[in-house]
């Protein structure tokens, strides 16, 4: 339910954890895999039919209380004029990277007009699950979609846009900032089309050591979420020795990673909301792992402002009936 | 000096830091590229006259306080008669990777006669240095190896083996069991040959969620760390919410990976020795840029039982002048 939700997101106590489940739409979904045939990963998430029918998906299947727009955090390149595409076995390829301070962009062209099938996509999906499910927006953060902007391609522990941090500092503060300005406006897009929450993922910035983190990402993060009406979450992986300066961010809810002790997390972060935090890959194990383990996230995370989630996105190759026995969980238990 | 790393490691106070790099023999030194080029990897770490060529190159070049062997975790697996080769572009691919709970070996050949080559290239290292530096023997850990030899090549967030450990559980922990076993013996076997210390590499088992990582690798790390005589140093990346786990390991000596705040490390930890923590992208900055963040953590981390290192292993695309200013930089500070 869209309360259940709202209300974790405030922080309220919820009779039962609301739960969506990240990368949810996807191709661990036959329903998934057979209406992609049909298109390439751009022409689905730039064709509203396309995306709104992938969205729904796992809500039809699951009935979740949070439908994720299914969309990619790279679409935030477009304003900016940066081309990427889909490599098969690769991921995603930037034709023409960033890799001097001449090249960093300054300017973008309006998100409305460049992402307008992402408003579409939302006004669709909120018109469809109405009261039944918050409808969530989100976006890249800034390092993250740098360190793509940079490297051209997935690059192992991201050393590309780690090493331009280094060689570049200026440009590098530059760049961010850029994809900051298009964030800001493309979460105010989002909102303003009906997204009920934006989750912000920055997954990669906390391979940015502690004093970079501060110095180059809180600000932008904070900068984005401040701006934003609706309630935020954000997630970046391997922050679990830092997760007050996640909280820093401003935003409502602070997503876990599944290296994260989510008892230790609710001691050190108080009553702040939190998201999480199951091992994606405890998914691969069978109905009775699967629940046991969530069990324990429930338990430790316990009734007031958790929003129960893996702590990274489902893998493609998780059984559907995984899945299931994870959000049953979640929907059967009573505090 | 070996003295130096050796007062460290126990925890007292040093004049400088001792300093060394993790795979500080490789890629980044033209010397190393020259005398590569007649061998495959496979032959260069496995035949003790180049091996023992490339351990000292870095130690000829910088003066550095710890030589480490030039070598690979994967030998591990020579005992257990598993098969590995290096693929250009790929990394070590395993040719018949262990996809079942009927796979996991369970018994191993004797270490001293299939690893002959890494107990004579020990003896040369350490008389060719003498006190000059200590030298450093090496091994994997077991989640690392066992990350290998069920995915078969490097996989994202190692997903294979996390995903072995929920479907198998039991296989799982005999995996782990089997390669403790291999490990306690090949480092004890590279001590008897003149290791002065011995650094446990179990980068990847920081993938674990915290239940899992004190349930499978803590006893594996405890059991091989205590049948070690010489100083010890553990060292496992994405640990910086679980600091005190690390030290649980028995380890002489915490090895900090660069996302680990310096100061805040060694509140946690107290007069634990710690190893670290430089972000090794840093030395793709000017030496100007690289003095700097080496003066800091080096102010950070104190003058006893500190270590200094980076916080992972050097890029080969490192320059070479980088390596000189951050080692420079240690041998030239006075506390």
């Amino acid at each position: 339910m869209r309360s259940h939700f709202l209300q974790a997101a405030r922080g309220e106590e919820t009779a039962r954890p609301p739960v969506w489940l990240m990368r949810q739409a996807g191709r661990y979904l036959p329903e998934y895999r057979e209406l992609r045939a049909d298109y390439t990963f751009r022409e689905a998430i730039s064709t509203p039919d396309v995306a709104t029918e992938i969205t729904l998906q796992p809500f039809e299947r699951f009935g979740l209380d949070a439908v994720v727009i299914y969309s990619d955090i790279l679409v935030a390149l477009e304003p900016l004029g940066i081309d990427y595409h889909l490599e098969s076995g690769v991921g995603p390829v930037i034709d023409d990277p960033i890799e001097t301070s001449e090249a960093v962009p300054h300017h973008h062209e309006p998100v409305a007009e460049r992402l307008d099938y992402v408003g579409e996509l939302i006004e669709r999906v909120s018109d469809h699950v109405g009261d039944r499910a918050a409808t969530l927006g989100f976006a890249g953060g800034p390092f993250t979609l740098a360190s793509y902007a940079v490297a051209g391609e997935p690059a192992k522990n991201h050393i590309p846009v780690r090493g331009f941090r280094a060689a570049h500092p200026t440009a590098f503060e530059d760049l961010l900032s850029t994809f900051a300005d298009v964030v800001r406006e493309y979460v105010q897009f989002q909102v303003d089309h009906g997204a009920d929450a934006i989750q912000l993922f920055d997954t990669y910035a906390g391979l940015l050591g502690p004093e970079d983190y501060r110095d180059y990402v809180l600000p932008l993060h904070q900068e984005i979420l401040e701006a934003v009406d609706v309630p935020t979450i954000v997630f970046v992986r391997n922050m679990g020795g830092r997760l007050p300066t996640l909280a820093e961010s401003g935003a409502d809810v602070v997503g876990l990673d599944w290296t994260v002790d989510m008892a230790e997390a609710r001691e050190t972060l108080g009553e702040q909301p939190v998201q999480g935090n199951l091992d994606p890959t405890d998914l691969l194990g069978d109905p009775e792992f699967v629940r046991r383990r969530t069990e324990s996230v429930i338990e430790a995370a316990g009734p007031e402002g958790h929003i129960l989630n893996l702590g990274h996105g489902v893998n493609r190759s998780t059984p559907v009936e995984s899945v299931a026995a994870f959000v049953e969980t979640a929907k059967s238990w009573e505090w």
